[in-house]
């Protein structure tokens, strides 16, 4: 029986299935006992890596968490979440970077502002203060190899226990899916982009 | 030559490339000469659905758009969006269903919790006085059925031309992947909670 609603059932049949399916989801919850912070990963060519960053900085400043964020090679245009990030409670909003690698044109100032995120991101990180952070698009500075990559992940691997972090961007090293606990893969199905649509202020940026 | 940066250009090679890449990529935005909202869809086992959602809301908030978001199919316990999204400027937040439909076990209370939603949703849609409307897991109410699938696509399909509309969860259906201008499918590579890891307050909830 699976545990997934089927229209065709009867009340009846679907409140059993439910009831079954109640008995699995609850016993597999009681079966989790590790309690720590996790190392998340968003990387792919599809949309919604960023954007699912800022959802959790949303959902832990919610709870009352203490939240950085680190955003690595951002546009110098002004976007959404750029406005609001610093202002919700507990949240503190690092920019560091220039722009696109194309924009600036410039190796020894992309990697400079790389390394001065990082900086700022490892403290963060070892102070231990937060129980969350967040680094925008750090997967992307260690792909073009802007950063030393086992210092990354001894940093990670090192990270206080209570302290989730979220790692985004494409091209993530397969060094950093090894050391993450949850990873997932944003595929491209379809992009407006492709169909000659400009990206929309307040979706894309 | 590809458009991303090589560690081993010196910087005048790396100055060379990023010209070129640039001139590409500022030829391929002008070409996008289509400005309307569109219809996102995030779908898929993997993480980051929801909390994309939410970070579009943020960053469409942060631009001083008026945003709606309607929650199907949601649990009982306190989320941390659920405490924050409200208090964004310009962002109505309606939660609609009574939690995962192991726990309520209840069809009839299900269908009429989706359908309630629905209506918030379909009337801010056609009122057209939003920016974006962000739809948390409409996927799964449609995929149980608990919809007219019909009566869902001809509203995205007449949505007002300036609005985008969001739509996230699992199995999202066909008729809905037709219809989006950008879908992205979330892949599960892998997941703390098969490890043995409590779901994480601010990260999962």
């Amino acid at each position: 029986m699976s545990d997934i609603p089927n229209p065709a059932d009867t009340p009846e049949e679907h409140k059993e299935r439910m009831a079954k399916t109640k008995a699995v989801r609850d016993a597999e919850v009681r079966s989790k006992t590790i309690r720590r912070g996790v190392i998340v990963v968003h990387t792919g060519d599809g949309k919604g890596k960023s954007t699912a960053g800022f959802g959790v900085v949303l959902r832990a400043a919610g709870h009352g968490q203490k939240v950085a964020i680190v955003q690595f090679i951002k546009g110098t245009w002004k976007t959404g979440e750029g406005k609001l990030l610093g202002t919700l409670p507990g949240v503190t909003h690092v920019v560091s970077g220039n722009g696109f690698t194309w924009n600036t044109q410039d190796k020894a100032q992309d990697i400079a502002a790389s390394q001065a995120g990082w900086t700022r991101a490892r403290a963060f990180i070892e102070a231990g203060e937060h129980d969350v952070v967040v680094l925008d698009e750090l997967n992307l500075s260690l792909s073009y190899g802007y950063l030393d990559i086992d210092e990354v992940v001894g940093v990670l691997r090192d990270k206080p226990e209570h302290m989730s972090i979220v790692l985004t961007g494409r091209r993530a090293p397969d060094e950093i899916i090894a050391v993450a606990d949850t990873v997932t893969e944003h595929t491209l199905v379809k992009h407006a982009y492709a169909s000659g649509i400009r990206a929309r202020k307040g979706v894309e940026f």
